[in-house]
């Protein structure tokens, strides 16, 4: 029984040990990002000297060279990955407004991301008003044949994580403009995907089916969503008009960029961390996704500043075209795959630069039971939530190959304010938030690289 | 067997049945406020039609006729607690300027509260800079006498919750004076208590010594205090200038505003809730502590809009004086021993609208145990951490009453950016995270009244 005991101690007490020591990096890594992190001086750079970085622009290209720069002063190797992205432009600002004989009031309205444009002649039309694709459907076409659909379903307030609220209302954005043209509506307004009632509209992505005709799509903001409805509701003869000036160029040679730290051990053997380098064109890219990227480096500058070396090789990759074609996330998978590397986890950031709650996954049980057991290393750092599916949009190619995906989850109760709107600036970016992010990818990736997720 | 199995099965469904309910309520309590929720509205109100608040104010007694008319829409009964409180003003607006022969440099400067003024022709002297009192002390009156001290110690970045670097860096602010003023100097210039470097200063409460001179103290921002430093460094003939029209004038009539839903089985039983009405007189007391405020009275208006009838009184107290006296808590406390009320618990919201992160406590361990048992229950919202020690000032005076006192507890990375500052207006505070901590109040009070923390 004693020797029994004593080895039963003995174990223990080597948890305890690797346990408290684990507890220690972690406090390292936290301490020297929030003493001496730079990642909230780097998206100053990124985000007011470059500003917004929509794909194919010139700030996109200057956001490439700006990344790889950085990251040559930090990383063991740096590289870029050709790839062709498409070149959607805004042109003039957009013209919305409610229209009878007896009035004209101004709305503010964006273009949705690779619509057509209506061009100088504007779309007039009577409008009908729907909640979701069964009322389009239901109402058919003869009552919206010539019509403008306005889709007016609010993000669902009682979802406390704010990304389910936006996936239970994005479809009418990214889908409603065909929906529509399907029944031989002549454009769309769709409500913006805004948490709050706001007077700014939210661009986004927006696909065209291509059998049907491709009609104009905008987003109008909240706000004047809200009025708009009460006074369609007074008097359905209004009229709505806009005018937008967008128009799909030309696909443009661009890059994802990617820095390494060599792994000591295991060089062939990747953790990959992510954030994507474009952005909407309205704003300056802050939280979506300047932060993402600038945190995704700091997880080598982290490790860098405290002479830790680590066994696995870790990978900092700024994706380019997240948010209209994944072109940058797909070409990496597919490169990926050509040159049979082994991703050991790809994480992603690109949630916005809010405080810590957790991560999310798209990854076995197994996995997910792992990185759970790190729990009570991570929980100090407001790291308690990690039941939630998810991972990025820009590493989810690599689900293919069997990689884990893990996104870094920040609250979520501000990025619906200031998501793809002129309102997504690094003024709206707390910088020990920004920074407690990048801490929490390292400790992360920390625990990974000694652990593995095996 | 069989029968006792069945037994432990019947107990065991009870309890998931009880479990069930309790989620259930809690969702609709979530709801309510997403949905329906006039907390944000009230803000609205409080901070951009009334303002700042500074006790002895005629804004601060707006703000109690207002509290009592919203109340009055929502209560049972509503009444008023008289009491006396400091009135300090400001005065015109204070200088602060680095000089020497060659140079004269503006800061951002402003008076401490409850500081004498420098009048007119302002205090100038010699610095000796200092990072705490045992610096000072080791210094002496040789080297301090007839200058003027600059308490320049930052709040520790490594803490994770601002709080605890607020408490290990404020002695400077309150007591500063004094302890220079022992030692002869004119007057003290005290770097702000700030997370990050920022241009404008913080106020906040100093305390006189009565045995020693009452000599002028400021806060400089963080960044004038990083900039000041380094000059200084490079030449030590540098003297400092500053002038405050600050003074304090003989008290002033003021109340604390209580408002209460009476208990359906326990009317004598008192849930407290309670933020407090006054607040510095820079910006417009929105997160401190107009947040707490409305959130109070917040969680009588979800009880109504839900229909739900509480057992015990759920009174919600909108303290007057927690920034430069406690005159309001202290009263309420002995009004509360006068009248030998029973409180069950007080609860109070002074930390900011932010997100949930949980509650902390000035408890015994069973009542910690209580309310950590309720974990499962608050967690989907964010609310995970019961483990720091905490309540607020407002109800500390409660606690020789044996009153069990929790803080609510939002995330803390954005409070000490705003903290006393114009910053902390209106539009620093998000809906979503203003109403959750409202809702997460409310929730507390529901288990609470239905099990008791005994």
């Amino acid at each position: 029984m004693k020797i029994s005991f004593s080895a039963i101690f003995f174990i223990l007490s080597l948890v305890a040990a690797a346990q408290s020591e684990d507890a220690s990096v972690i406090k390292s890594i936290f301490d020297t990002e929030l003493k001496s992190g730079g990642c909230y001086q780097d998206l100053e750079f990124l985000t007011t000297k470059i500003g917004a970085r929509l794909s194919g622009s010139a700030s996109a290209a200057k956001a490439v060279e700006w990344s790889k720069n950085v990251l040559e002063t930090i990383a063991d190797d740096v590289f870029t990955q050709p790839v062709m992205v498409p070149h959607w432009v805004r042109g003039q600002k957009e013209i919305g407004k409610i229209t009878s004989k007896k009035i004209s009031i101004a709305v503010n309205v964006c273009a949705l991301g690779n619509s057509v444009g209506t061009g100088p002649s504007g779309v007039l039309g009577s409008v009908i008003e729907v909640k979701n694709f069964d009322e389009l459907k239901a109402l058919g076409t003869k009552a919206v044949k010539g019509k403008i659909v306005f889709f007016n379903r609010p993000m669902d307030p009682t979802f406390i994580h704010t990304f389910q609220a936006y996936g239970s209302a994005v479809d009418q954005r990214v889908f409603g403009a065909s929906e529509a043209a399907k029944l031989g509506a002549i454009g769309v307004v769709v409500r913006s995907m805004g948490s709050n009632l706001e007077t700014y509209p939210h661009t986004g992505v927006m696909k065209y089916d291509s059998t049907v005709a491709k009609i104009p799509a905008i987003a109008i903001s909240t706000a004047h969503a809200e009025e708009f409805s009460k006074m369609l509701k007074a008097d359905k003869d209004l009229k709505f008009y806009f005018e937008t000036h967008c128009e799909m160029l030309p696909d443009v040679q661009s890059y994802n960029v990617v820095g390494e730290i060599k792994g000591s051990e295991y060089p062939d053997q990747i953790i990959l961390v992510s954030g994507h380098l474009d952005s909407w064109d309205l704003g300056q890219g802050a939280h979506d996704d300047g932060a993402g990227c600038v945190q995704a480096i700091e997880v080598l500058r982290i490790f860098k500043l405290m002479g830790f070396k680590p066994k696995h090789t870790i990978r900092a990759v700024m994706y380019m075209n997240e948010e209209n074609g994944l072109r940058g996330g797909n070409e990496y998978a597919r490169l990926a795959k050509e040159k049979n590397e082994k991703h050991i986890a790809a994480i992603e950031s690109d949630e916005g630069g809010f405080a810590p709650r957790g991560f999310n996954m798209e990854a076995s049980d197994d996995v997910r039971a792992k990185i759970k057991s790190w729990r009570t290393l991570l929980e100090p750092y407001g790291l308690t939530d990690f039941d939630l599916e998810g991972g990025g949009a820009d590493i989810g190619p690599l689900a293919s190959q069997d990689v884990p995906l893990i996104g870094y989850m920040p609250d979520s109760q501000r990025y619906f304010s200031y998501h793809h709107t002129v309102e997504d600036t690094f003024d709206k970016v707390n910088k020990r938030e920004l920074e407690l992010g990048a801490a929490s990818m390292t400790a992360l990736v920390y625990l990974i690289d000694k652990y593995g997720l095996k």
